[in-house]
């Protein structure tokens, strides 16, 4: 992709975090600002992480308002502090990333200074993960694994009580107790994921509910668990779908819909595919297998959500595997996400994150898909 | 404080998701858009978040994209949902927050929408907590005690090795291992917190240093533990500074001028009091006891931060006890936490969260603040 030689100004309140670490190394609790002019490297950070901003980044320049020309009040606000950074740079124009506070805009608007909102990604890069940041992200993905492994051992270890109510050492197994195993295990392996989805049930149509209260037999249980590792930032992403005793035969039907749409999608994965094809090529799978997709009642059924998403310091990155899916390319981190979910069943979605190589793909880390437990 | 009667319009991917909770009740993973107008609240989310958004808001209208009058390409891009909104609600000029992603601001504007930025807390009653959000306040401070007894049990129950380093349990007790431990007291209790903080020796002197490695006896031992609550979504804050074993005389000094500099601020809270006076006072405690407060070799030494923060829906929030602090008023939650910080021997803070009542102030937990264990 074309690379601009133009000034770049990133602010860090924003989701802009991941970009800012990315281009510095640098971990930024509390705002900072990063100037990018061709090689040229500025961050601007508090006067008290700034031993910590010259530890952590490499021939990137460390300077704090007090080293840049703020005039009166300037070194008190974030926009101050680019204002003085711009004029210490003698730049009259910037770009910036479209979710740059409209604050800092108006600001540097107000001084005379052209502000440009970027069209396309900042970091376009961030899609081809280096190898060592897909060694980042096996360590993340191998983690989200371990805490799947531990759920589905708690869920087989599980005795149905009554009213079909799972019991785990004597007590009702609840959304809340697994996803608290689960996170137990991330955190063994430095990782956290506080969003954890355990939603047993209708709760599972709901493809963002996190899921509550007691988990029951013979009903879908979707367990997506994405950790980010502490160490690196780096995320993980995995989904299986279970059920503890005898599934509905509907349910067994959408299980295998979904897992032969994976499959269907993978096989494709290769430099070159779109991710625009692997989401028809799924749909194509699903409606043959007799999943229609729609509305009832205002509440959405079938396969509504894209088949995959980029992932790296983000969780929701590209390239997306979606309707607007470019081309797929060696390093492309993704997740292959099939699912359905129907308000009457629940929800059934099988979800690996692979990468892209040479030949096809890999699997960051491979785990079997169970469904009956 | 004046309320304006001005249409706001609020987007959920910036810093501005706890505004949208709080206004609203929905926990946006995805972004979202929150337009307030007098009493009139609108969400628009998509549409897989409708059924949810809906259960989990009162008395707020819920719109996805497709119920509004979204033009061509509209309904793909969050500018477009604004300009939808607008259309739909008949408005040529809105205020939005000063973290509005500029992308969105330059959408309403080429439509021809007038866009002022706030300059002013767009919810100023945030800083002021209901009885409600302060019994949520109280469970996460609970957490925050309950997983700093716990790591202070861990380094009771240590033994100093070879080198002064500490071993439990058979292994070197590092940060890592006690990071570990605090993280899973606080999963008990459904809390996360990512950024413990637990800096051993000199890597205390940086307030924001997270500590790696093993811990050692005769050195200050920082803990500051900031959970969130998973349910909730409220924040708690507490630190304490421990030594195992014999801290140096100077430690020990430090540790008297913070925890009188901390009892000095505690007594002078009361409504009407500006956070600015008791941040001074800190001041006057520690450079009273020796402390002074500057730079060498371009690194900061002494008191060079606020003394304290409002805790709520975000770990940093207003009011500020610094030296821009206003009055503090009934309902007000702040952590009270002044600290010393020397290169040399490392970093010395002590912190609670109180909330501020008619008579003066109760914290929201209690615990003791021991130096040597």
């Amino acid at each position: 992709m074309k690379k601009s030689t133009d000034a770049i100004l990133l602010v860090s309140t924003t989701d802009e975090a991941p970009n800012v670490f990315y281009a510095s190394g640098f971990v930024a609790p509390d705002p900072v600002l990063f100037l990018k002019q061709g090689r040229r490297r500025i961050l601007v950070v508090p006067p008290l992480e700034a031993g910590r901003a010259r530890q952590t980044t490499r021939g990137v320049i460390v300077r704090t308002p007090r080293q840049l020309p703020c005039e009166e009040g300037e070194a008190r606000s974030l926009s101050g502090w680019a204002l003085a950074l711009l004029r210490a740079e003698r730049l009259k124009k910037v770009t910036v990333s479209p979710g740059c506070p409209v604050r800092v805009v108006r600001a540097l608007e107000a001084a005379g200074i052209r502000v440009a909102v970027a069209e396309v990604a900042i970091f376009p890069e961030r899609e081809r993960k280096t190898p060592i940041e897909i060694e980042h992200l096996r360590e993340a993905q191998r983690a989200a694994v371990a805490a799947m492994r531990r759920a589905i051992a708690c869920l087989r270890e599980s005795r149905i009580g009554p009213r079909g109510q799972l019991r785990w050492k004597g007590q009702l197994l609840t959304s809340e107790r697994l996803r608290f195993e689960i996170q137990c295990a991330l955190l063994e392996r430095q990782c956290h994921a506080p969003e954890t989805i355990v939603a047993g049930g209708r709760q599972g149509a709901d493809p963002h509910e996190r899921g509550s209260g007691p988990l029951c037999a013979g009903e879908p249980i979707v367990l997506d668990i994405f950790p980010r590792h502490q160490r690196t930032g780096y995320w993980g992403d995995i989904t299986r779908t279970v059920v503890k005793g005898e599934p509905k035969p509907e349910v067994r039907r959408m299980y295998r819909a979904v897992k032969e749409a994976q499959a269907a999608a993978l096989r494709m994965l290769r430099p070159g595919v779109t991710g625009d094809a692997v989401h028809r090529q799924v749909q194509d799978v699903l409606l043959a297998r007799g999943f229609e997709t729609g509305e009832r009642n205002g509440v959405p059924f079938g396969f509504f959500h894209g088949t995959g998403h980029g992932v790296g310091l983000d969780i929701h990155e590209g390239p997306r595997l979606s309707l607007r899916g470019g081309p797929l390319r060696v390093g492309h981190v993704v997740t292959v996400e099939p699912g359905l979910y129907d308000p009457e069943w629940g929800g059934m979605r099988i979800e690996d994150t692979v990468v892209i190589t040479r030949r096809g793909y890999e699997p960051l880390a491979t785990m079997a898909k169970p469904l009956c437990l």
